[in-house]
């Protein structure tokens, strides 16, 4: 009984399937493969953390710039092929080749990523059988299939469709994330893979999901831990018949801006998942000195745990948010600050203000919580987007072991 | 039926009240005094947030350098008097006054610090009738109970006494400290007083305080939000009749090593008496490139939510010790780097070791939680205190309102 909603595959030109092969002790699907009917136009970011998986370190081989062209992606969950040395390196290429052999293709064709437990050797033998049998099911109606072969800890299936047009021609968007745990500033979900139809030029691509990331995954933080296997790409098959995008030419802003509300859908999506949480959590910081302060500051609200349990119990605490912007290292005047709950001014040229305090409380015990902090100080506005703390992110964390 | 156990004013030429007055709904003691019998050098260190209370903002100018003369520092809990604006600086001012009517000073010679609720007006009719009652019942025999005015949801009470011999003269230290909540890397716990009874020269009393809370105080943190609050006091009374200590005297060493080792105790006790907390993680990294990157990746280890979870549930995780290493601003190799749980090798040259993971569950599952990562860089050395994640963290936070 397979989930047929389309998503990934609804743009032209690519096939997508997942599988259980036994890397999860639960029996849920765990190996997915999302391919081109030919090779596409990708781009990747991956993780910041100095400590990176072996699939990362294969993927980014494979494109050194962050684009290029590449026939599919193949990923796991249940076992994140991290901190496994020369092993752990050499099974993500046999990954890629086995994936490679399957699809008539090179393995330098193949993107790798794994998500799931830390210091554990890939069970290669379910991998290899795994990867022949997603390789089997590719169409285009196994789109859900591939999303639960992706998910670890999520509750919630996170997947976009976007279509606009360029050039006369519908250009079909789509994206798919799971995220939850270890899900921190720089670069946001575990794993998302984007797709679409338009033909764009690698280096274009790249720069509009670059660009997209900057206010979208990388606005996301649910705990501040940044995985080891943050992994990110949009692939693009060309097959919508518009004339391929570059970087300058006329119809680019208006395929950027469409991967940015994709990218932005998907994080928010992520945010709302993150573990045990019950709501997401907006915060805008505007006027601050330059918009790198804005998202540090933001940020440093945004990662409170303080803040985050206040929402939690919807307390419509603004302590803990001037509190939180003051300990970051961007410029904070108190006298200049002030700050927003859901639309009620709740403080003012640094004092509390005199607000409807009912009010304030049903909107931190709502979802979303909007909060806006304007420091008076300059143009640098960003938003962050995480969730609340509770006790079943304790649970989780306390409970997941290796 | 107070309390009689002696502590900050085991040291000569102090005392010490704490009384009731209100402030505080539940009833218990909010309101303290600590003073010299005349007046005693000063140093003081105070938050780094950009948004800071009254009483912080009126102390600091009453030692624009962090050092000098004072008669006495008077204390509430259960209301923080931060972001009350001109009402706040002049209700702090106030106590200052009325402290020295009753001490028979100036304001200039009372430094005052607050801890509670953030946004509130303090109830000055009830603020005044307590300094009069406190300063009524200062004496020898009201530590404890000058502790407890100072308390908010801490559990445990917090105080240390040590002795040394400085020129044939034996010296006496003390201090008591409250903490839990908005504990974090830049200056620890919310209010912390020591008192001696060395003759030290004002200038040097700050060096030993700063040097000491650069590995102590500032080594700790309880969730990564720093309060707007944070005030430690040395005062030293000079009564034990030593030749006045300078910084550059021979006795000097011994006295900071002293006001390091007090320090180092009470942080401790902080760290472990954090919201929710069950057990004591401190975490040393070495072989950093410096000692700066060493404090870096070793807070962020001590910051990582997923870790302080593990802990929690005592899970010899070390996926998530190099994910926190790694995520930092720190270099860090995985090459280069191992990590021991409780003497254990977990973690090395970029892979998991071959260990005895019941006996590192013991060690997690224990108190205290003892890791160590030597990035293999350099000489930085460093150690982090922290406590466990539980849902008891959770509970009072979200439940704590304003």
């Amino acid at each position: 009984m397979p989930a047929k909603q389309q998503h990934i595959t609804k743009p032209q030109g690519f096939l997508a399937a997942g599988v259980a092969c036994g890397i999860k002790k639960s029996g849920r699907n765990d190996m997915a493969i999302i391919a081109g009917q030919a090779d596409v136009a990708c781009a990747m970011l991956t993780t910041t953390n100095q400590v990176v998986g072996a699939p990362v370190i294969y993927s980014r081989k494979l494109l050194p710039k962050g684009y290029g062209f590449v026939r599919a992606i193949v990923i796991n969950a249940g076992n994140a092929n991290v901190c496994t040395g020369k092993v752990g390196l050499a099974n993500a290429a046999a990954m890629a080749k086995q994936t490679a052999r399957c699809l008539g293709t090179k393995a330098d064709k193949i993107l790798v990523a794994s998500t799931g437990i830390i210091g554990h050797q890939l069970p290669m033998e379910k991998v290899r059988s795994g990867i022949d049998a997603a390789a089997a099911m590719l169409g285009t109606d196994q789109d859900m299939e591939a999303l639960h072969a992706i998910m670890t800890t999520d509750l919630h299936e996170k997947y976009a469709v976007a279509t606009i047009k360029i050039g006369g021609k519908t250009v079909t968007l789509a994206g798919m994330a799971k995220g939850s745990g270890m899900i921190a500033p720089s670069l946001a979900t575990m794993i998302s893979v984007l797709t679409t139809d338009a033909a764009v030029a690698p280096a274009a691509l790249y720069k509009a999901l670059k660009t997209a990331s900057g206010r979208t995954f990388n606005a996301l933080t649910v705990d501040s831990d940044t995985s080891t296997s943050d992994t990110l790409v949009l692939m693009a098959s060309g097959q919508a018949g518009n004339k391929t995008l570059t970087a300058t030419g006329a119809d680019y802003p208006a395929f950027a801006a469409a991967v940015y509300r994709l990218c932005d859908q998907l994080a928010r999506r992520v945010a709302r998942d993150g573990e045990g949480a019950t709501k997401l959590i907006e915060i805008t910081v505007r006027g601050a000195a330059s918009d790198a302060d804005a998202m540090i500051a933001a940020k440093s609200v945004a990662n409170s745990p303080l803040l985050k349990c206040a929402a939690h119990g919807g307390d419509p605490n603004w302590g803990r948010i001037a509190a939180a912007l003051g300990k970051s290292p961007a410029r904070v005047v108190p006298e200049k600050l002030s700050i927003r709950l859901g639309g009620t001014l709740v403080f003012r040229r640094g004092m509390g203000a005199n607000f409807d305090v009912k009010k304030a409380a049903e909107h931190m015990s709502g979802d979303p919580v909007i909060i806006d902090a304007d420091l008076g100080l300059g143009n640098g506005v960003f938003t962050a987007v995480t969730c609340d703390f509770s006790r079943e992110y304790i649970a989780i964390n306390a409970d997941y072991h290796t």
